[in-house]
Parts: structure tokens; sequence; C-alpha cells
């Protein structure tokens, strides 16, 4: 699909609890993102229990797909079963050796931890020296916790990325052992991807689609790797392309940006939640939740200093606390019901007064799975948003999926109506 | 580790999304865990990209692993570029036939998607025709969406169970794949784990490593799978065992129970989640939230029915919301701080009267990155619950991690302190 050099990568995250479903794996994700952005495609993402023939399994079926870089993550800890230095040392078919520095440097950090930690004095000496066993010929890479990452040139076969499990540690260690000279000798092989990720609200995937294939029957898109993607109820659009396809990459966007433009609300990678943080500087915003229980109020204070923006919240769940602490006149819930665009408004007036906001939101809804009827189904939502000074902005859709899709539908239509109603 | 049968699997995902990181695979998990629950052991979890030689070399990779079982997820849809099907016939030696019934399957659910839909009547008839297809000798399952899935027997290698990839329709095709002849004659050699599931609040993971290190050294525990893993900020310990190891399992849970009681809060299963639900029956409770934004009330309106216990929530991210909507004395903030153990109380105190609650909890704390300070630095968090007739129980612990971890972490504090002051 592209001129520049292919350099093909494999993950290998391991841990039994990604086996047995307890956990979901956050790291393999986190790396195929980063190793992208240097232009590297990922061919192929294992779990692995902790076992060392499954370790060991991996890594020869990544070397028989020829790939050029491999990325573990775990089993660098200090107990026996502990094993992937080892595994990836006989893999690249290498020694391990005592690295002095790091056994010195890992004791430093060990007696830090030794209040909190399982072992004896003479454990603590046998854990220390097994981390500090370096395959010869490896990088290491100074811990972010307790254990070394580790660069490992594995001969005529892929080069290995040896990363601790916790994500915390992982994404400390990456930008240094990406530093290290077996690592750059392979990402300046790569030729990095440009491209851009463009956000729609609003548009079925299947319009994309249509556009996508309209588009291809005038102009060759096969340089472009495209990749739409629904995520948190928006759909995202990935173009990705090597130097050179810069033109037909153009091309594709402004048509995109042409034909869907009223639901085309990112095209520089912000997302709806830092564009409502911009739009909402200088003034404050209040909140009247009903069936989102508060989950928009904990959204838009997902971020830091949002409290000068965000004045607060109010979850009326019942009739009282919305007659109660939001002012909705009673008579209005009698007459149109509590879920109704008219309660929404009230709610969203309340928010403002009750506030001293300038802008306000409220949201009443039918999230189920009891509750529907066939006037107001389960996923009919009313989101109104107002400002002190009278301008106003409503949906009432009836929203698919069950009841945590329904709330989480509920926030994000929210959160792009006071979008619209700032840009407006 | 065990006397039965051991039946392995492996699970293949397909999407290059996985793999660029724009998305997190769900599948994965899911099915470990239902592959668990049959006691079947998950050795392998890939994600490939779209690939045809992608999945193949997954597949065959895992039958050099000599699984028993392949769940593949994905790949099923009518474009050209949907190739599961033809690989698993080609893996499993066998031809592609027309199932003629589940064409029309086929053509009577396509006929009600046919306005979302971006084929014309031809292409309808092929992409019909080619989801019709199926390896011979495959059982199939009948479509959630509109692919249907399949379980191939792979001759001498294992068996090949294929679904469509979205979640949703996966999830509901599950149990009707493992009905199938070709699951049924793999799962019956499978013995089902049996196990218990620990759930503890407020321990550290070391100190349960210690447990199981001193328990182990009078009990062999080589019959049992024990896997810990700290989720949502609880220990979840998980122990399974094969038939005839139950008395060991119930000595080791005892054993826990005995030097962790205090911090031991479900063996049955239950979530905390369930448990403060089933102890809110019968009453209500009104919630004031400062740092935790609103995410209290979203936790707790997250199960239906919820309403008849959950009177309502004030986010009071300002002194003045404090003060106006929750009667919090102007004085005490002064006197106190906004963060501090008798401003939670003021909060929980007046949760309690402005909704005509019977319980009350206030949350009010540093979530950082700024506005730390030396006495209270990011992450100290003051939680308070109260009732209606004067019973209170408070912590106000220094948190560990980043803004999201603080909230997280004081949402789950929230929940336990809620259970306790129930349960006493």
């Amino acid at each position: 699909m592209n001129s520049g050099e292919h350099v093909r990568a494999g993950i290998v995250v391991t841990g039994t609890e990604l086996l047995t479903g307890l956990l979901a794996d956050r790291n393999g994700p986190w790396v195929a993102q980063q190793l992208g952005a240097h232009g590297v495609e990922v061919a192929h993402l294992l779990c692995v229990g902790d076992r060392p023939e499954d370790l060991d399994s991996a890594l020869r079926f990544l070397a028989d797909q020829r790939v050029d870089l491999i990325v573990t993550s775990g089993g660098l800890g200090p107990t026996a079963d502990d094993l992937t230095a080892e595994i990836v040392a006989r893999f690249a078919g290498v020694e391990l050796c005592l690295d002095e520095a790091m056994e010195q440097q890992i004791a430093a950090i060990l007696a830090r931890f030794t209040h909190l930690s399982r072992f004896g004095p003479e454990a603590l000496r046998a854990a220390n020296h097994k981390q500090a066993m370096v395959p010869e010929g490896a990088a290491t890479v100074d811990p972010a916790g307790t254990a070394p990452g580790l660069v490992v040139p594995a001969g005529s076969g892929p080069t290995v990325i040896v990363l601790p499990g916790p994500p915390r540690e992982l994404q400390a260690m990456w930008e240094p052992a990406l530093a290290t000279g077996p690592a750059r000798a392979v990402l300046e092989r790569a030729q990095p991807y440009s491209g851009v990720l463009l956000r729609l609200f609003g548009l079925p995937e299947s319009e994309i689609a249509e556009t996508l294939r309209q588009v291809g029957a005038d102009v060759d898109l096969s340089p472009l790797e495209i990749t739409t993607c629904l995520r948190r109820f928006e759909l995202e659009v990935d173009v990705r392309h090597r130097p050179g396809a810069e033109p037909v990459c153009k091309t594709l966007v402004s048509e995109i940006a042409r034909r869907h433009g009223r639901y085309l609300f990112s095209s520089d990678g912000s997302s709806i939640d830092d564009q409502v943080a911009a739009l909402l500087a200088g003034r404050r915003i209040g909140l009247a939740e009903s069936c989102t229980g508060g989950l928009l109020a904990g959204r838009l204070t997902e971020r830091a200093g949002s409290s000068a923006y965000v004045a607060g919240g109010i979850v009326s769940y019942s009739d009282a606390a919305k007659i109660e602490l939001l002012d909705v006149p009673s008579g209005l819930i009698e007459r149109h019901g509590a879920v109704s665009p008219q309660v929404a408004r009230a709610m969203a007036d309340g928010a403002v007064q009750h506030f001293g906001a300038e802008i306000g939101c409220g949201i009443t809804g039918v999230a189920g799975p009891g509750g529907g009827s066939e006037a107001k189904p389960v996923g009919y939502v009313c989101v109104c948003v107002t400002t002190a000074d009278g301008a106003v902005l409503a949906r009432d859709p009836v929203l698919p999926g069950d009841r945590t899709d329904v709330r989480e539908r509920s926030v994000t239509l929210a959160m792009h109506l006071i979008r619209q109603l700032l840009t407006r």
C-alpha cells in the first residue's frame, strides 16, 4: 500500500489474569498506538499466561512472522515465576550476566520498599540479584517501579523491548526504552505515518462507508489506511498514510467535510471534552440530571481546573427533588410527565438559577430497563441546554442500547449540545 | 496441577482497529471468562489484523500449541474483506457449501435492514449468498445481527467456534454456539473448575501474598489455581480447582477469612454494588459530592430500580454551592477549609436534610493535580456517611494515584463506608 519500508512489530502481554477474563489488558492497545505513531505496523498482539513455554512459543511465532520488533510486558518481578528476562535471553541466544550498576540501583529502590516487602533480607538480596541479571548485549532501561526494562537485539531476528506489566511503569519507561541504541536502530527504518483523525457525531457508520465507496470510485484511495471506529458514541475516521500521499488524504478529508460537515466536529485531534472545556472558559455551567444520575457532572469534572467553570450539579432523581431543588413547577410534571422536553427545559433553567451560572443543562429520560411506555419508550431522553440570556437548544431522541448505553449516550449528546449552543 | 483432563483453548480476535490502539478488545476477556467457567483453560489470546494471512497464521500457531478449541471473533460481515469463514474452512481442510435455509434466513434479516444498507439489490443478493456459505460439516448458529456463527470440527485438530465481532452479537450467540454438537463434544471432556472468588477492601496485595506463602508452607496448595488481581481498588482473590481439591480450597479460604476478616467483604461473588443496593432497600440515600463531581451518584444509579433508594445528589463544587444548597455553615469552611472532615460531615447531614433521606454521604477532597498543600496534599479526601438518626462513619485518607484514580478510589471508599455503616 505504500512506498516506505514496512517495519512490523508484535506485542506479547503476559499475565494469567488476562486469560481468565479477570482483567482486560491495557498495555497492548497503548503500545500499539505508540508504535503506530512511529510508523511501525503492529501485526499481532498476543496475551499469554505466565508459563515460560507460553511466552517462548509466542516469541517464536512472532519471529516466524518476520516481525522486526517485539514488545513484551510483564514477568519482570522479583519472584521465581517472573521469567521474561531469562526466556528472552534464550530466544536471543545469549547468556544472562549480572549488571552490577543495575544491582546497586535496584538495591537502593528495594531499600525504600523494605517495610512493605514480603521478603526477608536474604530473599531480598536474591530478588535484587535476579532483577539485575541482564541478557548479554542488551540495553537496560531504568526502573520506574522496581524492575528494570531491557532492549535485546536478537541477532538476525527481531529486537525485543522488555517492559514491566504495571501500565504506569510501562508507560513511564517507554520513551527511555525507545531511546536506547537497539530500539533506535529499528525505529530509524520506519517511515512515520502522517494522518488525520476525524471525529463525527450523529452520523451512522454506513454513511461514511458509502462516502468512502463513492470517493474511491473516482480517486485511488489505496495509498491511505482508513479505519473507522465507533467510540463513546462518536464516529472516528482515522486516515493514515506514508509521505507522498498527502494530496489524496486531503481530497478525502475535504470530501468528508463537504458531505458531512454538520456532523464533523473535530479534525485536529481535539475531543468533545477538550472543546467543551475551552468553550466554557470564562463562564460557569450548572447541571440538572435525572436519568444520567451525575454522569455528566462526573465527566465535566474529569479534568483538572474544571472547578473554574463547573458551578455544580443536582441529581434530581425524584419528582420532589426536581420541584424543591430546581423549582420545576409541579404542574409541569403533572401535565407533561417527569420525562418531557418541558421538564428538561425547566431543569436547565433551574440549574442556571440555583448555581448562578451562565449556562445550564437538564437531562431527564427513561434509562430502562423498566419504566418505558409506548409514547415514551426505554431510551427516550430529553436534553436541554439553556443560557442565562435565553438561548435554548434541545433534543429528545430515543437512544438505542441498554441502561448503561442510554446513560452514556445521553451524556455525550449533552456534551455536543453544549458545544453547539456555545459555537452558534 | 490437577487430575482432570485439560481442555485448552485459544482465542483469536480480528480487527485492524485493535492493532492501531484505536479500540481495546472486549471479546477476548469475555470469552476467556466463559470458557474458564466450563473448565477450559485459555492458553493464548491473539488479536490480529483483518488480513487473511494474519488470521491463517494465528490458527496454525494455535494448532501447533495443540489447543482443543479455538474461538474467533470478527470478519463475518457481508463484504469481500470479511474472510473468516473461508480461512477457517481452509484451515479445517473442507469446502464452503451454500446453506439454503441459512440463505433464506439471512435474506429475511437483510430485508429489514435494506433502508440502512449501502448495498443495491444485486450487491445485497451477493452479500446474502456469501454469508450463507458454510464450511462442510460445520454447525451453524443463528445470527443475532446479520451474520451467522459457525462451529467447525477441524478433523484431528482443534474445533473452531466462529462468531461475529460486535460484542452484543457475540454474547447473544455464545450459548447457542456451545449447544451445537461439535462444541459439546469438546466441552464434555473438560472438567469444570469449582472455586471461590474472594473480594477484600483495604488490604495491600503483599499481605495476601504473605498469607499464601505462610499457608503454602503447611499445606500443599498446588491443586489450586490462585490468581490475585486489583480491580477498581479492591483486591480479588480467585481460587479455582478441579473436583477433589475442595478440602484444600476450604482450608485456604478459612485461613484468609481468619487473618483478613476485617477486609473480606465478599465470598459469594457479590460486588460492593450488589451489597450496597441490597442494604439500601427500604431506605433512601442523599449524596453531596465535591471532588468526585457526581461519580458516586452515577455509580449508585447504574442499576435499574435505583430510583427507589437514591433520593438524589448535589455536586457542590464551589463553596457557595456547599453553603446555599447543603446548608454547610460558612464559618465551618472558614475554620477548617472546604476539604475537611467537618465539612464532609456537614455535607452528609445537608444531603440527609435536603433530600429527606435516611442516610447521607459527603465527599470533599483534593483530586489534583493542583490544589494540594503540605497539610492537605493531592489525594487527601474526606468521606463521611451519616444517618438521620445520628450514626456517623468517616475516613480521611490520602489516596494514591492521579486525578482519575483519586476520584474513583474516593467513590469506592464511600461505597464501603455506606456498607459498613449499614451492617454494623
